[in-house]
């Protein structure tokens, strides 16, 4: 295909859903007024996707993984380096990374807060951060960022690093920190490093002025880190080497932003996008619109508020988020619908009656000025069964978005 | 998911079907009055099914494995294992188990009668059994079974045994026992003692009581045993293990039996259940509803009557089979509908037409009282292929159940 178009993945986080009573038995989705859903639907391809695979229940980190492209099992690295990104960090293959947890401890490095009181000032995680990041153990360097409340991220780099360890953390207060082990051979140095750095960090957290501080006003001490989801930044090609496309990414949630910059994805921020369903839907799709007629091929755009809206058992605000989403989109293709192949998906089902993520397949629909239509006129979960692109998973949808858009090569001669 | 549910699996052995001019074109299925199938169809997702793969025709052995959830062709034990836990015996991971025959042989081994006659008293299974049961070669136990007629089961428990060895049964008369060879060079040892306990046995048998007798009567004598598809009991976890789940089977046959029990399932007898059109549906009815309200988290039912009826090619006793099965899974749903997720299948097509097992799809429905509704309104070949599950294969049909049950963890964060 010579006529190369922007692939764009348009996610409505926790989309999916069941049949509600207080919607007469229909999902919100199948509820909401959705003019420019039901029109692309009309004119393009719909399928419902098992985002990992059949009766399996996806996490946000894994589910994304896989709509990137990305087998969620095989390439998964665990928490910490999706984590890291997140925070605005960046691993490198081979580097382990770490979720953190400020604590205190006493003496004997007994867990008496495992999160050290939770709150503290941008001073605080300021000095608390310095004295943690640029830590040298051996020939390993560290990495660490403070981020939110008592949270943190944190990368080990250096040769022969890997996350096969047991947990540093008790999970209970009145018990000392644990002493790794390595959980497979090739991870003794790894386990010998981690010891002496929750020895090191103690070292050098409990002499530091927001201690004293803190003691002075009672709060808890800050005087210990705890690692947990460690991941390894494994050797999987990030988009740009894997497809030679430049993919963008814009979105809110530190998680999501993580998973993207993991496989080679540019952030382009966005001015009050947020979470939530007062974020700026109107920036979000002048950014999007931006992005597309500058020159990146696939642009990654994640509206969470659906999701939350879910979690919150709140029907009316997952149908406002995703009417929202639909006027969002509609302006984006007011604009730019000539220059796009577009994918319009949840990530995973979360009911608002169960108000967690479930095992129920999602609706997802591809739309271009060319695509060959289905008979499917409307966005919904009970519609896209009957789209012709049928049941397909998570993983595929990288492939179909990049193949219509002009990204994959012929396969032979 | 919090809301956790028992999964409950009823399989019409042999449902799936072609037109049948005497049914007016119909499908035996299609033909069936099934008030409650249809109920759940209207109310569920359903699904043509590729128990094992596409065009390929299932045994009853592999078609169940894949509906249990496992690999039916990486983990497929071969029959013995699965013949021997029907027969009674239980293998454990490691041991190599065979069917037997009683067969007759002359002094040279030459097989004169590879059934010994057929019939046997009880009094005859049991001297048999005796002699049999119990023999030492070398560090090798044997445990012997006589079941049915000349058949049996035959375990091999000791280290290092497998089952790649070549034939003892020279499949006809005139011919000797074959000397086994092993087909890789693990399996020497046991070439080496399935040789041995060829040449025992015969010692023992020739001289028991029953063959005296026999030799009175003009019967052939039961003087050696010819065994046939060996296999090893592998390390597959069992679904206990597997799935954190307690499950249970409520079948007649023992083949049935034998592969659910295999993968650790809990016998649960029914009076009168039996493998034919006579077998009680209202005691299985009532052991179904006792067996879910207990703390069973999986409950597989097995109705062997439409494949019985398909075998002997008669198409108005397959569909009274399948409509007193409706019948049943009405009254278990009236008591218990709000606990379960229920799927209702075939485990293969057995066309009337043909009176053997074929490769094409069977429909599979899911059903509970949350699940999001399709298009589909009955249970019929022809209607499944509009549902909204599409094409499964049968090892999706765990996953899928045991995800709306509860019973699968999310992947991922």
């Amino acid at each position: 295909m010579s006529d190369k178009r922007t692939a764009v993945f348009v996610v409505l986080d926790g989309l999916g859903d069941r049949p509600l009573k207080e919607l007469g038995g229909k999902p919100p989705l199948d509820a909401a007024k959705t003019p420019t859903f039901d029109k692309l639907a009309t004119e393009g391809q719909s399928a419902l996707m098992n985002v990992i695979g059949p009766g399996i229940t996806p996490g946000s980190d894994t589910a994304h993984l896989a709509l990137f492209g990305y087998d969620p099992i095989a390439e998964y690295p665990g928490r910490g380096p999706l984590e890291a990104f997140g925070a605005g960090l960046e691993t490198k293959p081979g580097d382990v990374a770490f979720r953190s947890n400020f604590a205190t401890v006493d003496d004997n490095m007994v867990v008496l807060d495992r999160r050290a009181g939770r709150t503290f000032t941008p001073e605080e995680h300021a000095e608390l951060q310095a004295a943690l990041d640029g830590i040298e153990i051996d020939d390993v360097k560290v990495q660490f960022i403070a981020t939110v409340e008592h949270r943190g991220a944190l990368i080990l780099k250096g040769e022969g690093l890997y996350a096969e360890i047991s947990d540093v953390d008790p999970h209970e207060t009145g018990k000392k920190i644990l002493t790794v082990r390595a959980l497979k051979p090739e991870a003794e140095k790894t386990a010998k490093i981690v010891n002496e750095l929750i020895r090191v960090a103690h070292e050098r957290m409990r002499g530091l002025e927001t201690n004293k501080e803190r003691a002075k006003k009672g709060l808890p001490l800050a005087n210990a880190i705890l690692l947990r989801g460690p991941g390894r930044h494994s050797d999987v090609p990030p988009l740009p080497e894997r497809y030679g496309i430049k993919a963008a990414v814009i979105a809110g949630g530190a998680l999501y932003l993580g998973c993207a910059k993991y496989v080679g994805m540019e952030h382009i921020p966005v001015e009050g996008q947020t979470g939530t369903i007062d974020t700026n839907f109107d920036n979000i799709a002048m950014k999007t619109i931006e992005t597309i007629k500058a020159d990146y091929n696939y642009v990654f755009v994640h509206i969470k508020a659906p999701d939350n809206a879910s979690h919150d058992g709140n029907a009316k605000e997952k149908i406002l988020a995703i009417e929202r989403t639909d006027t969002m989109v509609g302006t984006i293709l007011d604009e730019v619908g000539d220059d796009v192949v577009i994918a319009i998906a949840g990530d995973h089902t979360t009911p608002v009656s169960v108000r967690e993520h479930a095992c129920d397949p999602v609706p997802i629909m591809f739309w271009s000025n060319f695509i060959r239509p289905d008979s499917v006129k409307r966005f919904s979960e009970k519609d896209a069964a009957k789209g012709a692109l049928h049941t397909i998973k998570g993983i595929d949808v990288m492939p179909i978005l990049l193949g219509y858009a002009g990204y994959i090569e012929k396969f032979g001669a």
